[in-house]
This record gives C-alpha cells, structure tokens and sequence, in this order.
C-alpha cells in the first residue's frame, strides 16, 4: 500500500507531521550512520597512536554545565553537522578505553565489532520479555546461554540461564532465588511472619552487591556472616566449614554460601571443589559471582582456575568484562533447570499470552527482573560468529601473559612492591623507593593515591587503586585492554617513579 | 612513544597477538562501521515503503538452531563479508519496530539518530558507576535528570534522580527506598526481628513489577492491599482513603502507595492530585509508576494528564517509551533530594575514593541497583541537542492524535467495540460483528485472541491483546510508531474484518 499522506495530514496540524517525519527520514539515517562509522574510524586510529589523553579528566560542575549547554539546541541547525560536532564532543569528554594506556577497570577495551553489532539492535530498537517481542533477540541469547554453560562443563538439557544487566543484578536475582527456594513462602508471605532470622554466608571480599542483596531480599546486611580468607586472599574451606556447622548447630537457615570467581581486590579465585565438597555435606545452596573469571572457561591454559563452578547452584558470569563486549552483558546460571521459574511467580495477562502457553518457557521477562531488556546479547553474537569463539581464549590467554610480564617487571624492580602473585589479570602493587623507608604504611598507601590520581587527571594512563586488608591504599591493575603492549607497562612503571619522586620532594619539602 | 611490538611477542606467542591485533584493526572497524551504515539506510527506507513482515515469526526451536548454526565461524572467514551477512541476518530474523504497521508494544519505533549516538557508547564502550570512569555519561544524565524533572515541575535544587535498567528495576530501586525510609534499620537488621508486617498498597492494574517488588523486598506478594478502580480504570480515591484510614487503625505500617500514570490495561491515568492529597493527610509515601506517562511533560496539550506527579516521594519516567529513545532508559526521581542515599548504605574502597569524597555526589554506582552502568542516557542526550526538546512533545501529540482518529474510526465503525476512549496512545477494542451477536464475551474474546495470532504471524501488522476486567481477551494497539499513518489503521481494520470473518466462517462450519 501506497503511504496516504492527506490522511495523516487531517490528524495533526503540518507542521508536526513534518519535523516528526524528519526524525525518522531513512536518508537522514543512512548519511549519519555512515557519518559516525567514519568518526568512529578516526577515532580508533588516533588512539591506536597514543594520541591525546585516556581520561578525559573535567570536574564534575564543568562537564555538566557542558551538557546543559549541549542541550541547547536551534531549530533549523543543518542537522548532519551538528550531528558531527555533538559525536566528536562525546569522543573529547569521554573515556577512552581503546588507548592502549587505558589500564584500569574491570571494564574491557571492547571488541568494537560488538559494540556495531549492539548498534544494530540500538537503533533498530530490538527487545526482549515476551518471546514474539524478540524472536533473534531470544534465540541468540538462548544459543550463547548454552555454549558459555557447556563450556564451564554443564551438561545439555539440565541447567537454565539468562543475560541481565549487570553482575550486581544478577548476584540478586540468583541469591532471590536462592532465598525462595530455601525459605519456602517468603515470596508470598514475606518475612515478617516470625520466621527464624535467615543469614547469607560470603566470601570476605565479596563484592559490595552481595551485602546489597541481603539488604535488598530482606535478610539484612548484619546477617551477612563473612568467612575468613586465607594467605592467598580465597576462602578460607576450614572457616566455612566451622561456619556452617554452628549455624546448623543453631538451626539458622542460610540462604547461601557466596564463593568468588574472582573477587575484586587481588584477582584471588576461591577454590570451588572444596567449597562444593563443603556445601553439599550441609545441603546449602552455593552460588558463586564468577563475573571476572567465568570467561576462563574458553582458555585452555586457564579454566583450571574455576574447577567446580559446574558444581554451583547459581553462578553469575559477566560477558561484558573478560569476554571483552560492552556493558551490559551478564549471564545467569542455574545448575538445576527446575530452579529457573522460583524466581518469580506472577504473570501479566496483557503479556504472557494464556494462548500460546507453550512459549512461556522462551518469554524471558518470566526469569529477569527486567520486563522489557534490551537485546544486550547481539555483541556477543556477532563476534563470536565473526572470528569464532576462539576469541575469548585468545583474549584470555594474551592479557593474562600480559599481567604475568608486568609482575615481572615489577618483580625485577627495587623500588616497587607486588602485593601477590596475579592469578589472572589483575596486579596490585604500591611504589615504596628506599626514600619512603621510614614512612608508615599508611603513608606509602597515601602516596599511591595521590601518585594515581594526578596520573589519571593528566590523562597519561589510567589505573585504579585499592586497599590492602589493614586498609593501606595500593595501585591496582588490570589489563583489560588488549592494545596494550609491554612497552605502555615499562612506561608506566617509568612515569610513576617520576611522579612519585615529585611527590616525595614536594612532601620533604 | 610508538609501539613496541618486540617486546609484546615476548609476552605471547606470535599467532595469539596477531589475532588480537585484527579483532582491534582501526581500519577494519572503520570499513564495518561504513558498511554498517549503508546497511542501515537500506533497511530503514525497505521498511518505510512497507516492504517485507513486520514481525518476522519463526516458531522458537527454528530460531535457535539458526542462531546455533551461525556461530559456528571459521577462521580465515573474510571478515567484511561475514559482518554483511550477519547483519543481514539479524535484520531478516528480527522484529521491525520501525515497519508502519508496528502498532504494538508499549516500545517504540525509536529515534534513529538516538540509536546512533547509543552506538557512540557501545563501540567505545562508556560506562558509569564512579565519575572518573564515565565523565561525559554522568554529566549528560544529570543534565537530562534536570532536564526532565523541572519540566515536570520540580524544583532545582530539590530533588534527585538517576538512570537505571528499565522501569520494573526503577520501580525496584524506588520503593526499596521506600521500605527503607519507612521501615528505619530493615536494611541492616532485616525482616526477621518480629516487627509488624507492612503492605504496600496499589493500583489495582499496577504493572506486574510492583507486586514483584513486594515479593523482592520482603514485604510479600500477599500483602499487597489493591485499591479498586473507578469505571475509568483509575484508582478510586475514596477506597484509597478507607484503606489507608483501616491501616492506620490497626498500626500497619504502610511501605507505599503506588499510583499508575498510566497503568498499562487501557492506558488510564490516576488522578494524582487527589491521591497526592489523600497520601499527604495519611502522612504515607506516595510513588507513581509514570514510566509511560512521564513524558507528557514535554507536550502543552497533554502535561495535564500528569498533574500532581510533582507532589510524589518517588515516580519513575521511561525514556525508552513515550520518549521514543531505544531500550533501556529508565528515570528514577526523589521529590526529596535526602532520600537518594537511604536505597543503600555502603561502599566499596577500591571503587568509591576516599581520597576525593567530594565525588561520591557525581558516583551514579551509590544511587543504582547497577554498579558498572553502561552510558545509557547517550541516546536521548543526542537526540535532544539535535533537535531540541521540542521534538519529544511532536512525537507525543502525533501518537496520541493518530490514536484519537483510530478511536473516531472504530467508533464510526458497526463491527468493532471500543472498551474506552484513549487519553493516551493506547487503545483497546474488539472485533465483534453481527454475526457473533449470540457468542459469550468469552468466546468474543478468543476469537480476537485468534485474529491476533493469524496476523501478527503473517507479518502483515503487529499489535497486542489485553483482557478486560472480566478476563474476557481484547486487542490492544499502542500507537508508539510516527511512521504509521491513518491509511494504515484504515487497513488494520480491514485486515482484521477479513482475518475474522474467516475465521467466524470456518467455526460456523
């Protein structure tokens, strides 16, 4: 059928159905897509040359006076350059993960052939919560559901999954199920019918999501109980164990035991055998947060660090970190299948359709805490169906060397120290020159901080910062960017040594 | 300093770095980028001549062996090539939200522009959680926090707000907030300490993420008290009050009321100044779940539909629907800006700095269920520095224009049953001929549940169903699409006159 304009034209007064029609003007579209892929090109060669700073370092009332001014938009501006200018104020005041000194977070330098394929879905507007709202959306998801879970060593058929936004949503949505099952009928009846005070058992340098989960569920962040760490910063099997014997001693229910794959502050893996060992003696559900590690699954050299996560209830594996995509691609997992619809139990009758019952178990809005979600798999997708899922290991396996080189070097230098041997990608170290001998630890961790932060505000690198376990700052590593070469770690340590020693005369001083 | 690829072969062996080097290839992003855009161009003008399904309907286990099939890559597949026919395939399995006839779901035909500066986001992959991570993406949102709070009537100055995954999460995380300013220490000691049990009392037609919220949160799904609903479908303010006076008098503690602008069945709005008014006297918290009504803030015309959202403790506002920006882009405000930091109450060092405290203002992670955010506010920021915001109010007085003549049209119409008069976007109607004058309301209702099927399976349109009160099923279109024109509702009423007599002839038969 023919578009009927005089009709529209009797609907809203011209003026309205004319701009509206520009926003949506395919030809505009296509000139400003392949604008931005031009942009994106330039963009991406100037950072491969080290151009420019990695943080776009602005305090926070200037950049926001920016974006008001942003805002504020003429009429009749030609819209293809403004386009130009408000893409390349983006690229200047942002953060630039793909400069090979970009040595922070646990946020990769993505894949950027993920972050087109997520543009597809972007602007094409692709979702998900009922299955026919998002036919591919459901199918791709559904499909790498099931080759990251039989990579980890689930067997086809037995377990369930699901991507959601982020590894703190899904640390919740599995710990609620957790709590559902366990408690029975606090879905419905809630907590406050007298029943015995529940605890959730955790890694100690669990992720600050997880004590947010017993907060948010209604266990209660004070009944968190914390198992010890080890030397090595892992779960302490022995502790846990003591643990759980005196909460049964106590008939206290728990939840959960929360084991780590990696925790956050050191990259230290727990080590799950023996937790499962532990967690199946007393019956308690065990989930693990393996949103860093669970990628190891696609390295040879490295899925030994997450033996036993097979074992798990639940586990939580982010994409968006070492599967190298962009935020927000988080996997769920549940060992037992049946346990996929304990989570909620609702329906809506204008959307779960009580006619097609059979497509409940491919509406994906019946296992998240989103209703529509955006189809945040069709990065993963596409990627792993451009270079094969040979991607992920070879990403594993060439950051982890990385990191491993840089302890090295860290190692062969007298004026740094290494607070562990890196496990995976992440290296914690402070620089303690024999200048500062006499200074409290409290002192070099100050200095650290400091050194960071005037790095990272002159835009030379960025990296982050921790604590040891007495509360001492520390520089933290992680190499998540696969752009950066030995050369960029060398130059590092180089440029702290020059910031520190000026820090340290200004404060001999 | 130039690259030192020397040093890098040493850290891994030379076929490794070479294959990461390629999936980071400046010039091969560039090349895909391009493309990408004329792909884009071509499929968005094929969609507007009407050209191919709208819905492309497969059965599930078809998908997902197709989407299977396409993971299995080779290497040394020529890289543009097979980023071309990925794409394609995406397009030909996806759903086209962006086809005329997309008259479905309560998520739009989004801007296209929006999604490109989305795309900005995904390939160089900006995230939030703390300032220093995501710059330019906490400054854009909080600029368009204001942006939208003042419009709807906020003070500056006053209130707070913050993006987050989705309506049913914003929901979530404002009435956690609730139950935590209400019911004191629940977040550190939990539910089990014999405190009175709280209800939360709704909508009748609250969207299904509120009674999960009570499920979540502890409160319980059965202690939801529903407050009924006029013949408007809207909260019928006298059963508020005697609700609320009948808690008061057995001490229950009230965690919410939970108003709906609009609740999603038909599209009604609450009458928010009366219930503002009644929450007020009652001393309760007040929150409106307004993801789809939020936006008639920005229309002259329609702002009145919302009056009284201003009064609110807490309201939610999604971007990605009437304001026609790509999934998800959810608004959470607080009338009381004191209240953003009781959702939770901790923090994690190696993230938030104690080195530089006066950040924790600018840290979105200490406001979100999400810790690492992805930059979800990229898209509506685009779109309104290149159009201004006028362009919202166009979007929103075209739909719900062109909604208002589909009602004329089903009026005028002796075949088709209005079961309301649309204030919004959303109408519900039902194919109901003379020759079912003698069928029971149920089978009226499976018949258009029937219709739906046939149709949106043949690709010709896409629209929903709904029941009635009485469960009776309905159509349901929501007019979320600028592309769609009267001539196309003139052929949806066709299509289902020719789709339902058929189907009445082979029942009959």
């Amino acid at each position: 059928m023919s578009a009927d304009h005089s009709n529209v034209d009797s609907v809203s007064p011209q003026s309205v159905t004319d701009r509206v029609r520009s926003y949506f003007d395919p030809a505009t579209v296509g000139s400003l897509a392949v604008r931005l892929g031009e942009l994106l090109q330039n963009h991406f060669e100037k950072l491969s040359r080290r151009e420019g700073p990695v943080l776009n370092w602005n305090l926070p009332e200037s950049n926001i006076a920016a974006a008001v001014e942003s805002l504020k938009s003429e009429r009749g501006d030609d819209v293809p350059q403004r386009f130009e200018q408000l893409v390349q104020l983006a690229f200047s005041k942002g953060h630039n993960l793909h400069h090979p000194r970009y040595v922070g977070h646990q946020v990769p330098a993505s894949v950027p052939a993920a972050g087109l394929f997520d543009a597809v879905a972007s602007v094409t507007n692709q979702v998900m919560a009922i299955y026919e709202m998002g036919p591919w959306a459901t199918a791709v998801e559904r499909a790498l559901v099931n080759m990251w879970a039989t990579q980890i060593g689930l067997k086809p058929g037995t377990f369930a999954g699901f991507v959601t936004n982020g590894g703190s949503l899904a640390n919740l949505t599995a710990l609620l199920t957790a709590r559902n099952v366990v408690l029975g009928d606090v879905w419905e009846s809630g907590f406050g019918a007298g029943r015995p005070q529940p605890v959730l058992v955790v890694q100690s340098d669990a992720h600050y999501c997880v004590a947010r989960s017993a907060g948010i569920l209604g266990i209660g962040t004070e009944n968190i109980r914390r198992v010890p760490l080890d030397e090595r910063r892992r779960m302490d099997v022995g502790a846990l164990r003591e643990i759980l014997e005196e909460l049964k001693q106590s008939q206290t229910p728990v939840v959960a035991v929360v084991a780590a794959a990696c925790a956050t502050p050191i990259g230290a893996f727990d080590p799950l055998d023996e937790i499962a060992d532990v967690c199946e003696e007393f019956g308690v559900w065990m989930h693990v947060d393996a949103a860093h590690g669970g990628a190891t699954a696609f390295s040879d050299q490295h899925r030994h660090l997450i033996s036993g996560l097979e074992r798990a209830d639940s586990f939580i594996c982010d994409a968006h970190k070492t599967l190298f995509v962009p935020a927000l691609c988080a996997f769920v997992f549940y060992r037992n299948r049946e346990h996929r619809f304990e989570t909620f139990r609702q329906e809506a009758s204008y959307l779960f359709d009580p006619s097609a019952p059979g497509m409940a178990e491919y509406d994906g809005g019946l296992l998240t805490i989103e209703c529509t979600k955006h189809a945040a798999t069709y990065g993963m997708w596409g990627i792993t169906a451009l270079y094969g899922k040979e991607l992920f290991g070879d990403l594993i396996d060439h950051t982890f060397a990385l990191t491993r080189r840089l302890y090295q070097l860290l190692s062969e230098a007298d004026d740094f120290v290494t607070l562990h041997e890196p496990q995976c990608n992440i290296q914690v170290f402070r620089y303690q020159p024999a200048a500062v001998a006499n200074w409290s630890a409290e002192q070099v961790g100050n200095l650290n901080r400091q050194i960071r932060r005037t790095i990272i505000e002159s835009g030379e690198f960025y990296l982050v910062q921790t604590t040891d376990a007495n509360g001492a700052g520390a520089l933290r590593v992680c190499l998540m960017n696969p752009m950066t070469e030995e050369g960029d770690l060398r130059h590092l340590l180089d440029h702290i040594r020059k910031v520190g020693t000026s820090l340290i005369n200004n404060a001999s001083m």
